[in-house]
């Protein structure tokens, strides 16, 4: 068994059983294996930004690491954007990078590169194989690595001898991890605040977006009065008729402050203290203020649904104590498309088990509020900022949840660092409905220039801030990786290509002109 | 003045006019700055792919850097690719890339990452800018480190706040400088070996590949029976009738080592020791054997020029002893769509001052030897092995060079990791003929395949290696971003797409379908 066999089957050993891939001639020894490996799935990306968001993606959704296999630095250099997004979700990735082999490594062939520098920012492990028959233990270690609550990306670069020398055998399974339990300082102070009547922010995120965090969360806010808050961007939030509705912090920092400025105590579950996006001129980067005493209550990895539940039992927080959202969906908007309308045509086909990969600054608004009654859905943001990851992150997640329909709302703008990922869906079939919100305009660049006060646009500056002049066509772009697309320019005519995106299997893509 | 007009300034004062950028917030203050520096050329990108690949592509024409502008780290880090492409090309680039503010840096903000480590490994130059006051001094010093021969890219991180804050005076001019002499030791082994007549390689890169350069190598090659040959991949070769006919050092191992086994001597002008592009199962990495002498005649950034011209004197060279290629272009091809074919109608219209840009491997057989004779132009290879270069280094190669026609020859495997390069040349309207080779499959993994013996290709294997189902089609890509664009299947309408793209003004892609 060559060593890029060994690793397939510790992959499979531990269930990881879906490779994102963009090989080169250095891996070719893996593409030669995943036909000696049955059950392993290989998914293409014609560019490695796709690979890696969709392995976020398809993390966020399977609670397990996938992985990905890029070609040696510069193959993996054109993923690391997205994998900050990763990294920044806390997705578990086993992370496999070609190498030149051990002997060729030293030379200056032309995609000679330090593979482990490009990898370093975004790996939380990280391991060079130089020696074939450890593979089977190298491989084992990252796949643990990568799955140990809250998950992180493990990289293992696998040099092309190693690759194609004996690799030994397998390693044994790794075991579905469990988070560990919380400390019980948190948990007291928390107890003490809440009894006292302090004013409690409760600031979520990880795991405990899931219904059963979401349900002990509401039942503690119904009972003491604390508020509960998910974080500005979240991984994966499940939302929609019969789960409670957690707002998001708010993004911009003079609203962070104003909303810190009303508590006593802020408790971090599974999350960080909330600081600015971007720093501004006379605004503040830290948000919390002085007599705001910072908590961190559960820590990323840690149980944070032990945590919630030992505090509902200190405090007798009776069973019904939470509020749940009413199924409540809208009628479909009408008239010209603008933010709202689309928000309400959206929210008014979102069926049941809906995925929402989502990536567009004007998607936000009236969204939330439209689809809070919706049927139970999984809510997808974009992590660390790194445009160009929903597209990615959407077919992932239909490849972890085949039966699931899955909608992207992506802007024209953010879409087009990684458009790649619709020739995937195609390829593999995947249930995708992509919404582009065609503004023709970097619409958060011309925010961010109001919010700096530089003044008026000028000829010059306008020709990096719209990307107008040639107005991006992204039913063609779509056609051109084989998917059927549609434009539309009001409610009526995007409700109905909706409807059929939903009903006819496989991608579609709707481009709603705005 | 702000920092961010400082850096213009600075950047105008030696002649840097051209920014190839895709900025965000953190870069705000340069967009408005454009406005107010006249003269400046701000060229965006919609992927930060098509950035560095154009400034690329721009710096091999204009021998001169251009600037970059990318966003944090993670936009950096999706133009790694491309800039390592540049740095093996030796192209000076001034790589500014934003980051948070000082004050913001410390914080777990979204986008916060270490820039510098993404910077590192494609920089021969790199500063962390955090003091406002110093940004004429360090910009000026980016751009002298950038152009000091042989190029090299010169990255400056700018702090938000030091674009925002007073910048101060710009930076004095930097002038073009000149490339140091080459060691007289080298020469002297040449002249020795050359006059005892012994078997003498001389391997070629860099600006010895421009006209003078080739007509003093085949002179010395004409007198003395020495051996000229180029670089597998360089970065811009000046070809065509009147000039010398240069060919290249094999690509494969094997070639490589039964060519150097017939000479006493390699000397390098301008490059470095030839070694396998990558590693094969009993293959050698290194090439040259025991029996034949390494010299480094020129390193790189040192006179070839010079020193070829005192080659030619210390050995009498008569100004007639090289052989030039004739004027001679071939009838277009005729019938069914091939590599021949396709060589032959390219050669058939490749006009006066063209310059191709190739990133086919389909392309290569026939095409050198089929253009040979074709009027002179110059022609741009990939140097540093990453795909998805071409079309963005295209881009760049007719911003430098408005009034010559630009030729890509693309395939499209290779295209797909950075199209969006195609809506940059429209936004542009740079006179760009994009052939693209749509052969639906990763030819050159299909070689490295069969190269590595690994037998019969399998159906998991080959969804990973094979681009098709589905088809892409690149005339409706192209059209989505705002290009002309014809699909053929035949030589004829070959030559007649390409006689139109000749004719109008503008960009236009012609799809090969093979």
């Amino acid at each position: 068994m060559v060593g890029a066999e060994t690793i397939l089957r510790t992959l499979m050993n531990s269930g990881v059983d879906v490779c994102f891939a963009n090989p080169g001639t250095s891996e070719m020894q893996f593409v030669a294996a995943v036909d000696r490996v049955p059950g392993m799935r290989p998914v293409l990306g014609l560019f490695e930004g796709v690979v890696a968001g969709a392995a976020d993606g398809y993390a966020r959704m399977a609670d397990k690491p996938a992985a990905t296999l890029f070609h040696l630095g510069p193959g993996l250099a054109n993923g690391l954007a997205n994998l900050h997004n990763a990294m920044r979700a806390r997705s578990p990735i086993v992370n496999l990078v070609g190498d030149h082999a051990t002997y060729h490594r030293p030379y200056a062939s032309p995609l000679a590169s330090d593979v482990a520098a490009y990898a370093r920012p975004v790996s939380g492990w990280l391991r060079d194989n130089a020696e074939g028959r450890m593979l089977g233990a190298d491989t084992r270690a990252a796949i643990a690595a990568a799955w140990e609550p809250p998950g992180q990306i493990a990289t293992l670069l696998v040099p092309a001898d190693c690759s194609w020398n004996p690799g030994g055998e397998p390693g044994a399974p790794v075991q579905r991890p469990s988070p560990r339990p919380a400390a019980p300082e948190g948990l007291e102070r928390a107890i003490r605040a809440l009894r006292a009547g302090e004013r409690c922010l409760f600031l979520i995120n990880g795991h405990s977006l899931r219904a059963e965090g979401l349900h002990l969360a509401s039942r503690l806010a119904g009972h003491t009065g604390a508020r509960f808050m998910a974080d500005t961007f979240t991984a994966r939030m499940e939302r929609g008729a019969g789960l409670p509705v957690l707002q998001r912090f708010p993004r911009y920092p003079e609203q962070g402050v104003e909303l810190l400025d009303g508590f006593d105590h802020l408790f971090l579950i599974e999350t960080t203290p909330p600081v600015a996006f971007f720093a501004y001129p006379d605004q503040p980067s830290w948000l919390t203020p002085e007599h705001c005493l910072l908590h961190t209550l559960v820590e990323p990895g840690e149980d944070a649904v032990g945590a919630l539940q030992a505090l509902c039992e200190a405090l007798n927080v009776p069973a019904n104590a939470g509020r749940t959202a009413e199924l409540s969906v809208p009628e479909p908007g009408t008239g010209a498309l603008d933010p709202d309308s689309i928000a309400q045509t959206v929210a008014s086909v979102l069926p049941e088990g809906a995925i929402v990969a989502d990536e567009a600054i004007t998607s936000r608004g009236s969204l939330p509020g439209m689809t809070a009654g919706c049927p139970t859905h999984d809510w997808l943001s974009l992590t660390g900022g790194a445009l160009g990851q929903s597209l990615s992150a959407a077919a992932g997640a239909a490849i972890a949840c085949p039966d699931r329909p899955v909608f992207c709302l992506q802007a024209d703008g953010a879409g087009m660092y990684a458009p790649q990922a619709l020739w995937t869906m195609v390829r593999e079939g995947l249930n995708v409905t992509v919404l582009i919100y065609a503004n023709r305009s970097y619409k958060i660049l011309h925010n961010e220039w109001a919010r700096l006060n530089l003044g008026q646009v000028g000829e010059s500056a306008r020709k990096l801030l719209d990307i107008g002049e040639p107005d991006l066509n992204w039913s063609h772009i779509a056609r051109g990786m084989g998917m059927p697309a549609a434009q539309v320019t009001d409610a009526e005519s995007l409700h109905r290509q909706l409807r059929t995106a939903l009903e006819e299997p496989g991608p579609h893509l709707i481009e709603a002109i705005m």
